[in-house]
């Protein structure tokens, strides 16, 4: 074999590489790890849920075999009812298709979407699953590396489109940054997208834990959406329901009838049980998500309150919320060497912004990302005691180079 | 968008395709609907199972979280016992991945190995899923028509090998042909691939039907086969468990390390639930799952009892076994238009011939697949009761041309 393979072409999973740094190390009684490297919930879904799902295993036989390669008709239906609701507009049952996670919707987006050569936009700091799809699947990956407060430019954006593009990618509320991108923001992306006949998918995997009152966009309620929006969502942060691999893909139908020949050959159906879980969820849990929400939203504040110790000590905070606080540290060292020197020296696993942004890009070697959907504000407490401890020769350039 | 999309360039899912059939047609209660078009359980798994399911829903936190990208190491290890057992030689944990069910392993497998432009051999009839999944890669599919018995010939495989050539997949026992490849068939591939230092992907989501009693093949026997072999897997079909999505991949560690790539950025684990399940079917079903293997061989002993009324009609059988009787009909109508036909005017649902075959393959047009597993020896005679009395125009060929 003298060529590379589709998978050769790509890095290993960051989240494993980091697990990985843990091996051998012992973690003392008096200052145990503090785990702030996946985006997921530790603890199990409410035990009514568990409950449902019991009984559905029970008694429902359709639910251990095959179904719909789009999923459940009755849960695509109360995703298109309450996004109407929740964006304005009109999204009907054959707008939804059920996917096995988030990640597959995005990989089923992609396919449907290009082909070998083909580029697509991806702001920097990205989420490191979509780039390693693009990267597997022969695409031109053109990183567009957010400014101020995180943010992609629209402007430069436009600056970057070939006749090669395809589409162009944002997570919001953003994975690693935390930014919960303005509505104008995302606006301005879609009538980029649009005007240049490519597509805008929009990951708002951590839609539930805006901090924001009200939709987080308008876009749903343009009636030719369809030509231009795929939006992506996950049902594993909301519910806790990261074990059952359910996610959602929104688009026209046109694109999902795409979408479907990837999702029939990769995964033929999306598995029940978690559909049924979502579903009741979705009609059951509001009250319950609510509180969920308003817990996240304090560790977020906790994040704030902290923020001071660190900032004496030349950190800085680059972006805040969904599940993850993102940082710019102030050591000289690159951030892939003082992540793997954190898990034995202050006891904290973290992902390092080398993870985040393409390696010509020196900006992640001074970034860090904090998932602390995790830990609660007296571990978030502990964690910045930790950090602010930290001893090491700072960069010659400062903080804010 | 000028250039087609990669899903653009295959074709929509077969079965799906056969379900629309059905719209707007009416059966009537003396002849109901006889559905063989899908190879797939359409009762739940046995209630202890079930019961299993659901008190791990409700007793075990950590079935509702992410899991390991390659599956749960109890489930690997109890598929590397078992096999080493079966199979002769030995394998570890580490040469099995689980994965969102059999075709996510071919996807993983084709990935690990190939890029843009290779060539995959690929024996005809085939399945359909696998032609699709090369076609959305940009792969090159080299047919191999089968021969005799519905048998490839390794000789004729080794005259479309060249230097883009990565992989040789074999299904046994067969989809859509129905037919056990013999142990020394096998080898002869495997020997072939090694010599070529291309890989050998055995399908085998039936081997729990095989008529055969012993092993399928002596491969694992040699202590290299990870060099060349990855063997497939499916649970759906053993403990239906098709709903929940769960199939194994055997292969190297260094293979699987490459496909861990794949399968971490389009599903981040198998669904754990739906492992569990497996899990305790391996080890506690193996009874009721002899029985299970009675029953389908019965039901294939059951075509073979009725394949005489159809004979004398100018049909043939070319395959039979696993969930699958592969037939030659003898009427001058393609097979594409007289599947069709077959719903309304015979209430019959089943796949032509040409969804298994490329399209400039005229043999296609002749064959139709039966799913036998869902219909009982007294449904299928119903089922060749209805297929007698067909009276269409015969081919001019006849039924052998």
């Amino acid at each position: 074999m003298t060529q590379i393979s589709r998978t050769e072409s790509t890095f290993a999973p960051p989240v494993m590489e980091a697990r990985r740094w843990l091996q051998g190390v012992a973690f003392p009684a008096e200052r145990p790890l503090i785990n702030v490297s996946q985006a997921a919930p530790v603890d199990p879904p409410p035990e009514p849920l568990r409950k449902v799902i019991a009984e559905t295993a029970l008694n429902q036989p359709e639910a251990h075999l095959y179904g719909p390669v789009l999923g459940l008709p009755e849960l695509r239906a109360e995703v298109a009812a309450q996004w109407s609701g929740a964006y304005g507009g009109t999204l009907s049952t054959e707008n939804v298709a059920i996917t096995s996670g988030c990640n597959q919707a995005f990989c089923a987006a992609i396919n449907a979407l290009t082909n070998e050569g083909d580029e697509v936009i991806l702001p920097t700091p990205w989420y490191f699953n979509h780039k390693m799809w693009l990267d597997m699947n022969g695409l031109q990956c053109v990183p567009l590396a957010a400014g101020a407060g995180l943010l992609p430019d629209p402007d430069q954006a436009a600056t970057y489109i070939t006749e090669r593009t395809r589409a162009i990618v944002l997570v919001s509320p953003n994975n690693p940054g935390g930014v919960e991108y303005p509505a104008s923001l995302l606006r301005a992306f879609y009538e980029l997208a649009q005007r240049h006949g490519i597509a805008l998918i929009v990951d708002e995997t951590y839609r539930d834990f805006d901090a924001r009152s009200g939709a987080a966009h308008d876009l749903f309620t343009d009636p030719d959406w369809g030509d231009t929006l795929i939006q992506l969502y996950s049902f594993s942060k909301a519910y806790r329901l990261t074990g059952h691999r359910v996610g959602a893909m929104v688009a026209s139908p046109a694109r999902l009838a795409e979408a479907e020949k990837f999702l029939d050959t990769v995964t033929i159906c999306p598995n029940q049980l978690g559909q049924h879980a979502a579903l009741w969820g979705m009609r059951n849990l509001g009250q319950w998500l609510a509180g969920e929400r308003a817990e996240i939203l304090d560790r977020r504040a906790a994040i704030e309150d902290n923020m001071p110790k660190l900032a004496a000590r030349g950190w800085e905070l680059l972006g805040n919320g969904a599940y993850f606080a993102y940082l710019r540290h102030p050591f000289a060292m690159p951030s892939n060497e003082l992540a793997q020197k954190l898990v034995a020296e202050a006891g904290v696993l973290l992902l390092p912004g080398t993870m985040f942004r393409p390696a010509d890009d020196p900006s992640g070697a001074r970034e860090l990302r904090l998932a602390f959907a995790n830990v609660d504000r007296a571990q978030i407490g502990t964690l910045f005691d930790r950090l602010e401890r930290l001893s090491w020769p700072l960069a010659p350039t400062g903080p804010s180079a």
